[in-house]
């Protein structure tokens, strides 16, 4: 699918981002000293956009569920993110050509040589070759050596289709033998890349003085908040389902960083982490409030017969038909579509996809991802996980702090079991030392195993037990130093871990589709370039107005100073343009920033204070006096009215859209 | 000065900080794994107060003055750092104690023994010690031994004193020397501190996957700034002058933070950086609207003659009689204490201390800080810095960008100079490979060099210039060669590079200060333990508006919900408290959080929609219909009422505050 433009102009990806740098909306930083890969400056107009994203985000999620949002910082000691598994896993596998010093990534190596072959085989069938989109998700680095259009056998197509089918699933040794084995070479040197290295993607650095704190730079937001569950849960006074919230900056050390604003190593963050009882379904209370709202659903059966469109459903129905594993889960893929709408995303380009089984952490029970269509293809803006229970046991387990719910039962509940006595004034005198050791070994034995033990007893007067540590392994334990009974116990209370649904928010991917959903241009009458226009829902756009006098004449200079203050304090951010350029040179220049709507002060305002107010979309003008105008101002910018409204009920104005559209010289 | 609460009660620290964990305004970072020294995490309430801060902060500066915002990574490649000056120059000394270990900072050591031996003197000589405010400033670590009483001699009291008054001054080699010729040792270990090495305070990463790019998280938000100065420029339309703009976390690896949130490793900052034209004495066109506002100014001469109290005085008499170096550094000096005094610090705590000449950068040509009164000493909690052209330059130098302006002169100008001409045809064969050199050299004279060799050049007809790197360094030119003539230029543009006037806010320390600065305690009738009361102004209280439900009764339930869904629409955040606390409890909780005001739904609510509105300082009451309340509420939120106002026209309520003050127990 061709990608287009809010107007279904065909897309100019080369002239949008020369007008987003000329206009700053971000840039390379460090430029003056040659840049350095995937960190990226937001301008001016770049720096409102994101204020203005995430003070919606914030009422959206975090004042709307009274969420407890937490900041935390990014440096983290080594400890915390070696039990999380950051440590051991957040890595990709890396080569290097021995030749010319390149490093590579070895999924995308493989996987663009196998395409790259598969193409040649096309070709030399006679099969026509169209160009796939460019998938940033799939992080490819085009391969430099030209196409050749060599016929493979069809056995070889086929292993070539599976391998590129699990290409995330492989890992070092196995990414290492397909290189090998298809004598896969790096087209820029042509030779063979070194065998993969695990490269881990955390920035390390060392904290404080003696260098002995190793730490890393956090490569999500979502630890710090989970560090805190059991301060959060007493801040709520105990009370559960709650939400914990995190804005903040996240690093990863790309090996190869690309696709602009969409794969960087320094990025913005919005994360929430809802704990929820794993018992009753993972209901939501809220879930009737969106179980009509309609979602594109790309779920793992589907994806597996290849079709990548599908019909909007309901969520209440997705979740009773069990394609969206739980309410809790429903529910904030539900909330993230709505978020995405008010911001002005374009609706016919989100989907969610489910994760496949592979592609998930081995503790997630589901994953939907929210995708953006963009002209780098389909791309994963937000995740909407449920993490189970893994981080909080693994880090109580740790830590021995109880990241954990206590609560009171309604009815007290009645429990049988095995229960284990240990005649104490024996046990400890027979095992001495290793007493202790031998002890929790006992304590440690789950039901079925106790239940067997109790038959063993009873039939040989004595069992044998496993303990590691004590002798060969193997303890025998006697029938006089233990009793193994079923018994019954009453429990007032019932601990459990959380689990947690986890909607997590790449800002910079947002900001980066949010800007592509809302391109056009605007081609003139005199045959000029086209001009192109941002246009943003009024609640978002950098600016909101623009004043511009109609000349440089000193008697507009006070009404200027005097509407910049009468906006201000009512809450609407303006510039004014009082440079030279014309009238419609100031209008286009603004159209390009996305401010919506602009005020003209003429000599007319002067005299009887009435101004025009243009709309950025449809270049129309109405004109009214200056009470009027700020109330129409203030009810577009807060959502309340729309310009088809205002247009209907003020007079219209076209003095000076005439002159707006004469092509004009630069200042 | 002993430090008092608001309400002038004395100020226990203790009590307070205790307050500020249990309700997780902030709390140490990684606490479950043992913490980590200098990090510290915001939990909600923490939040809310740093977002409110900063969207008044951004209000008062940014959009007040159209600043120009951009977002740069903290990632920052070593050539940036280095040419800023931070890689060789940021720095403290440290110590080890060779016995046990420990890291010790070399300045602080000294500073401690020396006044610890004064102290003892003044113990010896029968004078009565009294303990010196803790002052952050000056980051001292207690030293552990206790204080003996021995005499010093006369004069050996003088040079401690002579060293201590210039602490800042010295090198490591001279804290070293120091350290020996006073035989200074760890009370500790008794043993004297390893010689002191450098430790620069910037954490060290590697960017990329080959470990070659070596990098550092920023220490300041400013050179990504400056860095952008020629784009921005640009995106001004050229127009001078401007300022630019930055919040974001910043980075210190501190070698022994302390003293909670005042000296921290990872920390907000938000940066103003003005360019200034430095011709025309760095006027303000705003000057005016701020000149009679009046601050206390510690300057140089009062601080040398060691008074550290001062009348309050006007800016704009400041600025006329050279207190303050220019027009520019007083408007923002003044624009600051506006600031500060909107978010809620008490103003009889500010004060603006400029820096002793060897104290401030060697670039700076003045810097005052805007020091907050806390129980740890005057904070130095924002700088206000003319940084002159420093960073500009060396940047411009460094990378060849064009970091400056060009401006068109209103008239043309004539200069009168020295010309150099050179015989190219000659010149060129003569010198052979180092003409270039050679030409690069004489190009570089200064006018008054010039004048001196057309001299030479009439008396002998030749010239003999240092060429670095020719020959011996010295050549000889003969008029053949070269002509030097004094001759008149007309020029229509002038080039100059921008002064910076820099507003630097660390606002976890501003955060801090303003914690403490509106804490105070309510006594109880029934002699309970005193109560915590936080009276931040409504705009920067975390929350708004407490809800309280009467009881748990199932009638007030729609209302709750109701009330919150109305007062959200009017864009201000309230919480419900439901829990089965009695009224008081609750309002006294949330007192603590700092909530302004409170809204009671009791039976009579259900009936006919009137509610009891409680004002948080006075815990006085009113009572009136929604539509009242609600008009009432956004007045107090937004600053234009005060509570007297409110309570001069509604109805008193008296109903409930019986119940509020009566001992109550927990739920």
């Amino acid at each position: 699918m061709a990608t287009t433009t809010l107007k279904g102009q065909p897309f100019d990806r080369q002239t949008m981002d020369s007008m987003l740098r000329r206009r700053m909306f971000y840039t390379p930083s460090f430029e003056i000293y040659g840049g350095v890969a995937g960190l990226y400056d937001y301008g001016p107009p770049g720096c409102a956009l994101l204020t203005n994203i995430m003070d919606i985000w914030r009422k959206h999620f975090v004042l709307e569920e009274d969420m407890l949002e937490v900041d935390c910082p990014a440096l983290t000691p080594e400890k915390v993110l070696k039990t999380s598994g950051h440590v051991d896993k957040f890595a990709d596998w890396m080569c290097k050509d021995p030749k010319n010093g390149d490093i590579i990534r070895a999924d995308h190596f493989v996987e663009e040589i196998l395409e790259s072959r598969l193409k040649g085989d096309k070709e030399a069938r006679g099969v026509k070759v169209v160009d796939k989109e460019e998938d940033p998700k799939k992080k490819k680095k085009k391969v430099k050596g030209a196409i050749e259009a060599v016929k493979l056998d069809d056995a070889v197509v086929q292993e070539y289709e599976e391998i590129l089918a699990k290409i995330d699933n492989y890992n070092g040794d196995e990414l290492g033998a397909l290189i090998k084995k298809y004598e896969m070479k790096n087209p820029a040197t042509g030779v063979e890349p070194s065998p993969p290295v695990a490269f881990n993607l955390m920035f390390q650095t060392a904290i404080g003085p003696s260098g002995n704190l190793q730490g890393y730079l956090r490569p999500e937001t979502a630890q710090g908040q989970f560090l805190n569950f059991a301060k959060l849960l007493d801040f709520n006074q105990q009370q559960m389902p709650f939400a914990s919230a995190s804005v903040g900056k996240s690093y990863r050390n790309e090996i190869s960083p690309r696709a602009g604003l969409l794969r960087v190593r320094e990025f913005l963050m919005a994360e929430i982490e809802h704990y929820v009882d794993p018992d009753g379904g993972k209901k939501h209370q809220r879930f009737e409030e969106v179980k009509d709202i309609e979602l594109i659903l790309l779920n793992r059966e589907t994806q597996l017969s290849g079709k990548t469109t599908v019909e909007k459903v309901a969520i209440g129905k997705a979740v009773a038909d069990g394609t969206v594993d739980n309410e809790t889960l429903g529910y904030f893929l539900a909330r993230i579509h709505l978020f995405l709408e008010k911001i002005g995303i374009d609706q016919s380009k989100i989907r969610f996809r489910q994760h496949m089984a592979n592609e998930m952490a081995h503790y997630a029970a589901d994953c939907w991802d929210a995708e953006l269509q963009t002209s780098y293809g389909w791309v994963e803006c937000v995740g909407c996980a449920d993490r189970s229970a893994y981080d909080l046991t693994v880090h109580a387990k740790k830590t021995g702090a109880p990241l954990m719910v206590r609560e009171r039962l309604a009815e007290p509940i009645t429990i049988e079991e095995w229960q284990i006595d240990l005649d104490k004034k024996k046990f400890g005198p027979f095992f001495k030392k290793d007493g202790k050791t031998v002890e929790a070994a006992i304590e440690a034995l789950p039901q079925d195993k106790r239940e067997a033990f109790a038959q063993d007893l009873a039939a040989d007067g004595k069992i044998i037990i496993d303990v590691e540590g004590v002798g060969n392994g193997k303890v025998e334990i006697s029938k006089d130093l233990i009793v193994i009974e079923r018994r019954t116990r009453t429990e007032n209370t019932r601990e459990f871990t959380p689990n947690v649904i986890e909607p997590s928010f790449g800002i910079g991917r947002i900001l980066y589709s949010l800007i592509e959903h809302n391109y056009w241009t605007r081609g003139t009458d005199g045959g000029d370039e086209a001009r192109g226009v941002l246009s943003f829902p009024p609640p978002v756009a950098p600016t909101k107005v623009l004043l511009v006098p109609l000349s440089s004449h000193e008697s507009f200079k006070p009404l200027l100073k005097y509407m910049s203050l009468k906006l201000r304090s009512l809450g609407v951010s303006s510039r004014v343009d009082d440079s030279s350029a014309s009238i419609g040179k100031r209008y286009s220049r603004n159209d390009e920033l996305g401010t919506p709507l602009g005020i003209t002060i003429d000599f007319q305002s002067v005299k009887d204070k009435t101004y025009t107010l243009r709309d950025r979309d449809s270049t129309k003008q109405v004109r009214a006096d200056e009470e009027t105008i700020l109330k129409a101002i203030k009810a577009l910018v807060e959502g309340e009215k729309k310009w088809a409204d205002v247009e209907k009920e003020l007079p219209a104005f076209e003095g000076q859209e005439v002159e707006a559209e004469l092509p004009v010289k630069e200042k």
